[in-house]
């Protein structure tokens, strides 16, 4: 698709790396890096890039998502072939909305060709890696409070758990706030089964990858941490040999 | 991974072909797919894969998934390589649940290579097709009863606006229940602003693929059909430009 554009062409594509491994990466997305003039991205996902001639890679900070979306727009306006790219699917907590934040700060760049290309998210690579527990309904929240109130947070979760939708969990614990999840594991105790089936994944699709899966009841916050995403089973999630999965049919 | 196996290995994969563009099949699939000896799927999608000397295809119907599953289950047993072929994500309203359901039911294929291998979902190319609407906390909700009663998917959907999250349908509407969605439409209208927006996206990453974005309350339930996803947006998705986003923040 990129391939066919004109050298001239400008643009931005916000393009998902998937969790790690380069089988996950879509061809999609393989063709948009081979046809990009800058990379841009947090450090560890530009690092995945092979460098080579004409190729600017752009490694910035965590925490910095606006200013790289920003800086993204403005190389594209200068004529680049711009790829920010993100770590699973980038419309999942990564940069595709910080991109179009920076865009809604910046109209003049709304003309520019911009795309977002899908990738493999965690929750779906790491429930694939365990069998399949999202299966059936299921909430995709993010437990970071940096962008939210913890009362928000606690009553999506609160109010998921009333609806028995399986839940998963992104960015579930930091050094910066290690109590959120251990808040959230209580709300889940009073509102869910002690025999709730819980699996940590941890690293999915790298060669660091790790799976636990314990019951509500046993589970503890320091089985998460920021590179692990948290599956939460309904009530009729169920462990079958070594997979975890929940069935197609309501209980 | 798969490349690498004995000719002699036996298993099963149950693979997901992302939603319809060759460009979001992921590597390890195509793999996956040019080292079987079986795929078996629902006719369309069976009907992706190219015929070669040494591969059997087997198409079936829609609504056998289980007898699909088992059929697969039996065909590694006896020594093959046995690729079950999804749309989008296995683990997202497709077969890879109805595998383990039929796994329980004959556990002695518990011993066979299972594998599961993630695909691009319905709902995250059509969200990147639109912008970035799932970009904050959302939902994923099956809107078919065939398999939960309506006052169980009528409570799930309530709770899930009142939590103000986006949600996703899937299948949200076929001849056998044409009136399911309405009555979640309504629900809807009860729930959230009418100004909330729903983007109807059918046929994402096909040449047929067609996007509108609409009001709740101008949204009607014949602009859905069973090759559509639904975007429900939450209190804070609006447009830009040509895009429809959620903010990262909460409002």
């Amino acid at each position: 698709m990129t391939a066919t554009k004109p050298q001239s062409a400008r643009w931005v594509v916000v393009a998902g790396l998937g969790p790690g491994s380069d089988g996950m990466v879509t061809p999609e997305v393989s063709a948009a890096i081979a046809d990009a003039t800058d990379i841009i991205g947090y450090i560890p996902y530009v690092a995945r890039i092979a460098p080579r001639a004409g190729l600017t890679l752009h490694a910035s900070d965590n925490r910095v998502e606006l200013d790289r979306a920003g800086h993204a727009l403005e190389l594209a306006a200068a004529g680049g072939r711009v790829v920010v790219v993100s770590s699973g699917d980038p419309g999942v907590f990564a940069m595709a909305s910080a991109l179009f934040e920076a865009l809604e700060s910046a109209p003049q760049y709304l003309d520019l060709d911009i795309r977002i290309l899908p990738g493999i998210t965690a929750m779906l690579a790491a429930a694939a890696a365990a069998g399949a527990p999202l299966g059936h309904d299921f909430a995709c929240i993010n437990l970071s409070d940096n962008l939210k109130p913890f009362d928000l947070l606690a009553r999506r979760v609160r109010l998921c758990a009333q609806a028995d939708l399986a839940m998963a969990f992104y960015n579930p614990r930091s050094a910066s706030r290690p109590d959120t999840f251990g808040r959230i594991l209580e709300i889940l105790r009073v509102e869910c089964a002690p025999h709730t089936l819980i699996t940590f994944a941890r690293a999915v699709s790298t060669p660091e990858q790790r799976l636990e899966t314990v019951t509500l009841d046993m589970a503890r916050p320091e089985m998460a941490d920021m590179r692990t995403v948290v599956l939460v089973g309904n009530s009729a999630t169920r462990k079958l040999g070594r997979f975890i999965y929940t069935p197609r049919k309501a209980l």
